[in-house]
Formats: structure tokens, sequence, C-alpha cells
């Protein structure tokens, strides 16, 4: 059944889009696909109902262990997760409104997909029951917090994938031991406390993947670039400049707002690429240039600034466009909070959100409230906002062209890839 | 100078073609680029002219040692070796008749591109020097085995990153150490005997992962279905069905065999897949169903035969066809041998494909001459021809369907993944 | 001349004496010796050495970059930092008043030994020089630091080399990273702020091993019992019961208080080993029986006791004495302070206790001023107390045994692996 | 119960035994204890009794099934297999005539020892019970042949753990893979043909650590050192030579030929090394010698000759003889058939010694007839017959020492590190 899952056209389709988006563009080597992070969560949960199924199996109903019964729809949920995933996800989402969640819900519901057809022969709510899971309105909560909880398999198959990928030394944990010291209980799923170390590098770990890989400023650069291009697109199409944008068939359907789950199946990273080939040569100067910079990664450059310097930025912007850059598509602000983004919070009133440990006697903890490491770190993250903007704005020509008071003008702001408040206010 | 050609459309256009094709069919996760392996063989190459700069510098001319001045040349053939391969390159230039190797040279040494641009800036005849080093035509042996000999930095990165992303074990070896016991002479680059089981173990470590990655049968069988999607299409096209291949834009100079290096350079893998996205509800039945089956992964499946059992196989395709499938499309014999093979041959009569050691006394010995391991496989490779057909031939329906007796008359000839004579031969 | 050092009697002697002592009761794995530690301290400082001569190699006096000819001082003191440390050291140093940072001094500089041999080959002042680089005492604050700061190749050699013994995932960090963005400057060495992920990272680790391995309560009871093992026996020498201590020649320096460096240099942990073996037949039942739990792994229990309820351990010893203990060798108290402890704190005064980042700009920055990371764990650990009895204090016995009630009343005191006060304190 | 066996005296003392032996001369790090290995081969059995109860468990008596009721026999001989080595196993063997198999059974089945208390706990018989499945004599092949074969559980973790802790990349193999294919049938165990590969894979790692680590040249050099010195202080016992041997009490009782089973439990390598120590300054110049020659690592130097060659080696010696060394004490001839040695065999009569592979219609081949590797490496290895002498015999002094015309005329005999025929033979 699993095997058949993976075989459908819709599951195969994840192996033409990447995990990471752009981040590969930074971490080269980090090209690896939804398929491989979808397989991954999979085995992860295989393994939890493994050693549930070994170690807690229920006896008697509502004893807080584990029912094998449920171990086939927290295995489609695992492996279906992120199925309505498409090309550049957030990236897309965002300019188009599509919602990757719904997707899900509706490939897996939907009676014309293969996905669909495989999970009915279980039983006709079966494909309800599995989307149910990825919902989070399943009612066993320890089939939900398997596949999305603070640590869930999903989080911790991508974790140790996109460390592996990338080749940093950072997002690595005892996965064995975290798994060893799982264990079912009334509410779901919590973890002795002799594993606290493991649960303990798992947060940190995560933290720093954060900081160090998700965030990286190359990474979101080339997300803005991404992000303007496909504006620009929609703009041109809205405004009927179709020879700007030539024949994007599969794309057409999206921006004429009228889409059926089946186009949404056709797109895949090299789809979206294609269409950015083509358009390296389209009379549209501003969609030609950004098509350029992504294909041929050109990211813009970007500085942090901070809430005390935030009031600069329309004065950068307007030195950007007065050296001959629209400055709606050549510059952005955005912070690591627009990403998506879970540092651990304790004290959430989300029950999903906390980690509770179980100690000798039976009775939880709270991670936080005995592991100095973590409080230390809980709630320090401090934001990284910045100001992207095009590389050319940094050069130091000495030469009397006509553009260079405007980039002293514009570096005169500038201090180690901070945006300052220059001394002399008035110039 | 290495920055900015990997900076170039040219370099940044290998992050969209991946390092093993089809292979990440079969091992899911090597879906790594050859941008990232072009990155790695630079770096080995920058190692070893590292070392061999602190530890074998010339002194004076013939002297045997290495010369400094070689390394920007060594460099950039080393980052620019595979600029000239396009998607699924072995396939593609067998339906297209394209040259990887030549088309290398082209993009070095064509103004039009901007790898040419930046190379010039060099010297003029800067880039044809580069360009000679992939044609061994240089006069540097040293600089020409680095990049290409039995034991070269393409080599060593392309099995130890194929081991790290296909997650076999196999592939392995202690690339330290090989590059510690590397040195030059007079005819190229030799080895210290003190490393000799290190370079053992890399002769093991080439062996196992042809065997079990590169000739994967899988793989293989993906790329007979690639192949013949693409045959199909040429077919199409010259038959001018232009309805039933559609608008694939940018493959038309190939079907037209008249294509600019411009044209060339457009391609990726996402591009091709993208033409394979239409074709899937092409009218025409062959393509239509070749497209889907190369996206949604449905391998045909093989068994091994031999030279006494080929007879066999026209009886074999006949049944395939009277089963309803156009044998021309959905039967195939391939052997290993078809595809890139270099087990390691000692007492080859080039000089660059022999192995050789140095002695403590500064003689040189060929390496199967010392390591019983290496003489023991060296040519004990024995062939793996298959004969492919579609996974439809192995059914096993009781119902009395039409086919069933076709289905039961081949699988009369298969027997534990071989091609056997049936008991019963007038059958 | 490395080689030579190698080769001497003392520094062979460091291969039969274990890195982390009675750690390895803890993490079996963990036999790594002192051996192979300081050979690899050795190696990190070549690679340091190598770098900063290739980057960043002296011009002009006072320039603040890296004299090569600092090279041969540095490696020796790295490789032969730990020359004087004995078997079980902080046990041994303890009970015997030794102390292995003057023998190591020692080493260096006595003419009998054959480091000092090799040494004097360089000038009649090199020990001496190498000895002051040990001591903190040399002038140049490039080659102290390298040895002894913060981010020393002492610490990054054992932190790595005991993360792979122990088999624990903490630990690690990226040494190459980190090697790479070291750099010499007038006052020492710093880190370029490019790296500082890799340097938090390292801080981390630190923190982590220290916690989870160094302190790890069941080496620190091994560590209790050799203590009380030792001091026992040399409290039945100063008290002539020499047929209890039976002959330990090898010892008995030691226990005179009279002891030459030779007599030093001949011990090792398996000398001491030795004497325990024949002490397990000693007619001193407490020596015979804390030899045989040192030998045999019978390790003390502890519980977690704070400032509140550290006025009822006199209670817990009486009652441990009642059970028939001999309190002052059957029980203990320490904390982690108690340990070498070196957890980063910044703002110390003094200069090697810093790590400083240097900017773009070439200012400094100190680390936890930009790292939230390590500003948040900077001065969170908190100590970990502990109680040390034997484990028959834990006996759950429902005979009517007449220690039961004793142990009963022991029990009472503890919950969850704390000492606690019991609800019924008149009890 | 295991952990019971693990607390022992008698499995404790495993700690105080290296595995390896005098390979840490060679390979640094590989300083792990026979308690570590134990350990491992415990964990791979259990691993193999879940994969084997989960997968393949009995259902009628004789079906070739796995019986779980064979767990405990299984996991206890597996961990306690070892039980009977002391230090440097198989050199004190050779000079005191002991055997670790025969003493291995009497501590399981001597009701003096703590293993056969925990034991007997299970049933009378139990001890020997263990005792034969380490004898070979246990009725169940299935469970014989999981602790030896020629893949079994103790193989497969001493070629794993020496690998890592030696750090050669030699030896490496896929584990999980060949316990995911093992599986018992009648006559023992055997694997499915897909992993064919991994089983491949780790019979060339075995071939490679055999060749590369277990026969180095120079543990095999301290290992003759360390024979010799046991031989020559066993010569002075024998000739009433107190004064030099010292008191070495824990081993008189094996020069005195009259030794209890506590006595040997009594040894470990810290003991030997002791009185080697004391022996350094013995008044026997043979004896101390070759006492400091063992202690700080001073091995002999050994060249390699050929039947054709052999008839030399008594001039050679008689030179050494010459060059004032006792020749009986400093020279050795030995081979690396003299040591424990196990390239695979294909076709041999035991059937432990075939590794059999089952295929898809469930008969057997065995691996050499499908593996073209196997095949090809077996039975190639060439032996290395050694001539081990003092490294002053390679003197190059050019001083007119009495000893200089007695090296040149040994060198005369010595090229390329082998024994040749000069060619003025009359010389």
């Amino acid at each position: 059944m699993i095997l058949d899952l993976i075989n459908t056209r819709e599951f195969q389709r994840l192996r033409r889009i990447r995990q990471l988006g752009t981040a590969s563009s930074t971490f080269h080597g980090a090209e690896h696909s939804r398929f491989t992070h979808s397989v991954g969560v999979y085995e992860i949960t295989r393994q939890i109902c493994d050693l549930f199924q070994r170690n807690y199996p229920t006896k008697t109903p509502q004893d807080g262990l584990w029912d094998d019964h449920e171990r086939l729809v927290a295995l489609c949920a695992a492996l279906l997760h992120d199925i309505g995933h498409g090309p550049y996800s957030h990236t897309f989402e965002h300019i188009f409104h599509t919602d990757h969640e719904k997707l899900t819900v509706t490939i897996l519901t939907s009676p014309e997909t293969e996905v669909n057809q495989v999970l009915k022969r279980v039983s006709a709510d079966f494909p309800a029951k599995v989307a149910s899971v990825i919902q989070k309105s399943y009612p066993d909560p320890q089939v939900v917090q398997m596949i999305s909880s603070q640590i869930d398999a999903d989080r911790m198959d991508y974790l140790l994938r996109d460390s592996y990928y990338t080749g940093t030394n950072y997002g690595t944990f005892d996965l064995e031991r975290i798994l060893r010291v799982m264990r079912p209980y009334h509410n779901g799923i919590t973890f002795h406390i002799s594993g606290m170390h493991a649960v303990e590098d798992y947060i940190v770990s995560r933290f720093q993947m954060y900081q160090q890989v998700y965030f990286h400023p190359v990474s979101r650069s080339m997300e803005v670039i991404l992000s303007h291009l496909l504006k620009r697109a929609k703009y041109l199409f809205e405004h009927k400049d179709l020879e700007a944008i030539g024949n994007p068939s599969l794309l057409l359907p999206f921006f004429k707002k009228d889409f059926s789950i089946d186009d949404y199946l056709k797109l895949d990273d090299g789809v979206l690429n294609t269409y950015f080939i083509q358009w390296c040569t389209s009379p549209d100067h501003i969609l030609s240039d950004l098509a350029k910079r992504f294909l041929n990664r050109k990211p813009l450059k970007s500085v942090r600034f901070s809430s005390k310097t935030a009031f600069l930025l329309p004065e950068l912007s307007k030195l950007v466009s007065e050296a001959g850059y629209n400055a709606e598509y050549y510059t952005a602000t955005n912070d690591s909070y627009d990403l998506p983004y879970d540092t651990y919070v304790p004290g959430s009133t989300k029950k999903a959100d906390q980690i509770e440990l179980m100690q000798d006697d039976g009775s939880l903890v709270e991670l936080s409230a005995v592991s100095s490491l973590v409080s230390a770190i809980t709630g320090k993250f401090s934001g990284d906002e910045r100001f992207f903007f095009p590389k050319e704005m940094l050069s130091s020509s000495e030469d009397p062209e006509v553009f260079t008071p405007i980039y002293q003008a514009f570096q005169h702001y500038l201090k180690n890839r901070w945006v300052i408040i220059p001394k002399n206010a008035d110039k």
C-alpha cells in the first residue's frame, strides 16, 4: 500500500520539487527533493510505531498506550503530509494565493487523483481520516503529534536531512536515542527524562539550523528576486502585455486565478525555470533582468537594520531609484519572522507546543524547567531584519561616472553590514 | 577569477542538470547536480596543487617537479571539464548526436559565452589552453593527469560524492591519504608505494560503485524509456505530426538538427521534463504513455541473458508485440558495456591508463604487480546483458483474459531473473 | 625531532594512561590514552601554523602577523603539554599532593629525561622556552594561545576526541572552519566574524560535553571510590599496617612523600590497578572492599541536594554508618565545581579568557556581544551538587532483616533522585 | 540477567585487556578493550534475534525458522565468548601454553566464578549449554552460526569496531543491510540474494583489514619482542635467576606451570606491564633491554623474504650475532599464517565455512558462484613472510666504528624492503 502511494503520479511529482527552494543557491549540495524528505518522514514514523507497539502496546481501552490499529493512518499521513507542496512553495503561495495545506487535503480527498484511489481501497472515509491527521483534527493525539508537534517525524527528518545535504555540521542530534525515550500517554507523546540531553540537543540543533541555514541572507535574497519576478509576470499578464510573457501555458491558469487540481499537479521547479529561461529574452527589461538574476544566481545584497534606523529605508530606496532601478522590484525589506519559524517557546497554551518529560514517578515536567540550556535560549532569538538592494549600489568606481555620486550617498548609510545614521545627518 | 567563472550563466546552468540522470529514480537522494560535482573537482585539484607546490616545487626546468605556473590552467580545466554536458547527457547525445566534449571546447572558446569572456582576461590563448587540458593534448602530463587519468580529481570527486548522495556505503576511500602520497614526475603523476593500500581501496570502491550504482538495472531501464521517448518525439517531428508533439520550442532546433550554442545552453533537466509533462496529454499513445512512464517512474522490467539464450530474444519480443506493445518502443537489449565504463585494466599501452607506484629507490612499479587485490579483480567483470520489457508481461492474472496465454508463454522463458531455454522447447 | 620526542620513554608512557580516567566506566569505548590526545594536539597546532604561515606571514617586526620561527616551540609545547600527567591524575594529585603542571616543567627541564635530551639539541635554553609556553609566561601571545586559551588546540582536540570515543553525538563542531577563520594579531589569536557560527557551535559543544560527559554522576562516583581507596591505603601505611597494603613497591615513594621524577615516571594506570588487584585480598576490609568496588565497577549511588537540603546530609551519613559502613569511606559530597570546569565566561579581565571576533573593518568584538546563543548560555550552568552513598542503602527487601528499617529511614529523604525534606519532619 | 553478567568480576576484567594487543603501537587510537567488543557482539546478536523473531518465528517444530526460546543462550554466548582471554592473548598462550577457549569453558562452568553463579540461576545445565555454543557443539546451528561462522556477530563487531578505533577507512560495511537480509533455515543462517553486494563488501572489508591492520609488520614486530621478553623471563625463572626477574608474584603460578582459574583472572595488560616496568632495571641485560624496547616502543625492523631467499636467513642471523645481539632473542621469522587468519575460502567442506545465498525460488547458492569480486579474491592472498632484526643493523654510520663493516655486510642482502641474493654472491 505504501509502495502504491509512492508510485502515484502525485507523489512521484515531488521528485521534481526541491525541499529547500532557493537555499541550494547558498548551500550547493542541498538539491534534495520533497520526495526524499517525505519518504524519510514515513520511515521515522514507522520506527516510532514499531517501538510503541513493542514497548507500549495498549491493553485496555483508554490506558493511554499505543493502539497499533492507528499505524496505517499514521504512516499514510507521514508519507503524504507534503503532497500539496508546489514549486518554490512559500513564494508561489504568496504571489498566487494558493495554500499547500488545503491543496494537500484536496489531493487526498479528490476522486480524480491516484493517491485518493489508493487510499480509498482501505475504506471510503480513509482519505478524510488521513487528511484530518495532517489538519491536526484527528481524535488520537498520539498520531497527530507523531506528524506535527515540537518533536515530530517531519521536523526530525528535515533537520537531519537538510544538515546532511547542506554539509553543515549543525542540525545533527541523536535520533536513535530520542526514539528510544519516546513514549505514548493519554495526551500524546512524551519523553523519558533519562533522554533529556538528547531532546535538549535537538532543540539547540533546530535553533542553529534556523539561524544558520533557513534564514541565510543569500537564500532570502534569491527568494526576493523570485517573488519579484513572479509579481512582474503577473503584472504584465494583468496589463495584457502578452508579448512580454510569451505563452507560459502551464502557468496561465494561475495568472487567470482559475486553476484545477490537475493544473496544479503539472507544476514543478523545472516548469517554472523553463518559463524563466524563456523570459530571459523578454522585451520587458525588468522581467528579463530578474529572470537572469534568478537563473544565473545574482543575488541582491542586504544589510541589517533596526527599529532605530528603519526610518532611513525610504531614503535608501529613493537612491536605488535614482540609480535607475525600479525600487518596487529591486528593493525589499523582510525579516526572519516572515519565514516559517519555530523556535521552541515553552509555556505555550497549545498542548502540542510543549515538550514534556516523564520523571521516574510518572509525573511530567516541561523541558525548559529542567534544562538550563533550553531555558537559556528560549525566546532569545533577536530578529534579523534586512533591507535588500542591487549589488551595483556598492560599486566603488572612481570613474567620474554619472551614478557614482548616488552610490557614494548610498554607501554613506552603511557600515559593517548594518544601516547606520550617518554622522553628518544633514548631508 | 574562479568565482567569476562560477558566476557565469553557463556554469550556473549546471545547477539544473543532475549528475546521475536517471539514477535518482533508483537511489532517491542522488539528486545532486553537475554544478556541485564541478566545484568538487576544482577543490580536489586545488588541494593537489597546494600539496605539490609545498612538497615538490620545481627548481630547475625539466626536473619533473611541479611548476606552479600551471596552477591556473589546471584549476580552470578542473572547474569547467563538464561545462558541455546537457540534460540526461548520454541519452540525449545518443538521440540527437550531440557531443559533450566538443561542446565543452566550443563553450570555452566561443566568444559569445561568458566563460570565454572571463578566461580571455588571462590571455587570448588561455581558453584554448584550458580546452586542450580537457582534450588531453596539453603538453604538461601532470596537469592532464590531474583532470583525467585512472586516479584523477574528476573520478575521486564523483565516486565520493555519488556514494554520499546515494547513501551507499560503497565508493568511499581515503582521499586525504591518496593526496598525501601523490607526487609529480616527468611523465605525470605517481603515488608513493607507502600509500598502496589507499590506492587499492580506491580501485575496489570504483569497481563496486560501477557494479552496484552506475549499472543498476532500474536506472538503465529508466534510461531505455527516456531514450525511446525522445526517439518517438523525433519520429513524430520527422513525420510532421506536430499536433502530437505540441510546440516544444526549446527542443525544436535539435529536432531540426540545426542548433546554436545558445540553443544548447538553454536546455536543462527541467526543460525536457516540462515537455514530457505536456506530452502526457499528447494524442499519440506511444508518446504519452512513455512520457507518463518516465515522469511517474514506471520502469520496464528486465532479465539477464547470455550468448546461449540470446537467440530467444526475437521470440520474446514477438510475444511483447502480440500483447499489444510496439516492440520497437517497449523492448530493448543493452549491456553494461554500452555505458561509460572503466574498470582498471593494467598493462594498457596508454600512459594515463596505468597506475604506477614509486618505490623507496625511486623506481616505478605498476599497481597490479604488487597488489594481489587489484590483480585479482582486474578484468574479472562479467557483462550484465539484459532484455527489457513491460512489467505487464509478468502478470499472473488467473482471469480468462485475452492476453493471459501470451503472458504465460512469455514467462515460460524466464527463471530466477534470467532468460532460460524452456525444457519443452517445441512448446 | 617531533618523532624523536614521541619515541622518548616519557612520552610513550602516556600510552598507558587513559585520557578520561574513570569516565570509561560510564562510556565504555572512552578508553583512549593521553598519548593519542597529545599527538592530536600536535597535529592541530601544526595545521594552525601552516595556515598562519600561508595566509598571515609576518613582513615587518611587530606587525602582529605570524613569525614562523615560533613554529618549533609551538609544536613541542603542543606535543608535550600533558607530559606531566600521571595515572588518574586529578585524584592522585589530590591524595599525594603532586602537581602535574610542575611535573611537566620538571620533565622538560630535568637533564635526566629523554625528552630533555631531545629538546636540548635545539639549544640549551629550548627546554625552558617550551616549558614557559605551557606555563603561559612565554612572550609571544600567539604561541601561548594556540596551546591554552578559550579555543586552543588542546581543547579542540579533546572535545572532538572524547566525543568520538565516548560515542556521544555532542561535542562535535566544525574544526576545519574554525581553523580557516583563525588569524593572528598583536595580542594573540582572533577569529574572523564570518566564522561566528562555527565558534558559537564550539562553545555549545563544550557546554554539552561538560554537562553530559565530564560531570557524569557515575564517573564522579567511581572517582570517589578511587580517592577513598588511595586515602585508605595511605592511612594504613601511615599507621604501619604493612600487612594490609602488601608491598606496593612503585607506590611506596609516594606514601613516604619522597619521590624522584624517575619514581613518578614509573607509574601508570596498570601499575595502580595491579596494586588494587593485590589489595582485593587484603586483610583490611575497607581496603579490599573499595578495591573490589573500583576494579569490578560497583559505583556508589548519588542524589542531588541543594543549599536548602544540605543540612540533612549529616543525618543521611549517620544512617549509612548505622547500616555498617564507615561514612568517611562510603559517603561523599562533591559538586561539579570541584572538577576542572570552564564554561566560557565573557567579560573576564584576563586576555586569554575572551574570545574576540574580527569585523570587516578590522575592529574586534567580544563573542557574546554578537552571538545571542553564547550570550544566553553564559553563566547559566547551575551546579550539580551530589551526595554519594552505597547502593545497598536503596535496598527494598521486605524481609524482617536487621538493616531494613535503616534503609527505609534513609529512603524517606529521597525523591526523584533528589534529597528532600520529608513531610513528617519529626519522624 | 545480561546486566548481572556484565557486572561480574570476570567480565569487568575485560576492561583491562586491549582488544588488539600490540596493534595500538601501530594504530594509536586502537586502545579499546575486549569489554567493549564483547558488549558489541551481544548487541548485534540481540538485533539478529529481534529480526528473526519479528520476521521468521517458528510455527511448527522443525520448520527451520527461529525459536525464540534460544534467545537467552545465544545472548549469553555472545556476551561471554571472549571471557577466557587474557592479556596479550596469543603471545601469552604461546609462551605459557594456556588456551583461551578451554579457559572460557572453565570460567563458565566452574562454580567459583561469579559468571557461573549468574548463569546457574537459569538452570543447572545452563552454563554448560552456553559453553557448548562457544565450542560449536550446541545442537541448534542457527545459534552456533550467530556466534561463529563466516559472517557472525563476533566478526562483524570486531571489523567495524577495529576500523573505527584504528581510524582506517577499511573494514566498514553495511551492517544494517546485512542484518536485514539474514534469515534462518534448517542448517543455520543464510542471506537473501538481494543483499549480495552487502555481503560481498563485508568479505572485501575483511580481506583489507587483515592485510592492512591485523598483519601490519610493526605490530607483529612488537609481538616478537613481547614473546621474546616473556621467553627470557621464563628462561631466567627456570634457571633460578630470581634476582633478575624480581618478584612478579601474579605471574609466578604461570612460570611454575601450576595456576588456578583465580590466578588467571588476576592477570591483565596492566599487571604484565607493571612487571615489565620492574624488569627495565633487571641486572639481566637481555630482559631489561627487551622490556624497554617493548614499553617504549622500539620495534624490530623487518624485511620480506621468499622461499628463494630463505636460505640466506642463517647468514643474516649470524651477522646480527656478530653485531652483539643474541640472535635467539633479537631475530625472528614469522609469516602471516602464524596469526589468526580467515580469508573466506569457498568450497570448504565444513558447513559453517560456506556463505550461502537464498535465491527467489528458495534454493541456495554459494557466494563465490555469483559474486565475481569474491571469486576473484578467494585464495589470492600471498603470504607475507618476514625476517625481524634490530633496527641498529640498518645504521649507516660513516665512522670507522667496530660494527660498521658488519652492518654493511648485512645491508648488502637487503633491497626495497626484501631480502635479496647479492650480485657478488661470493662476497
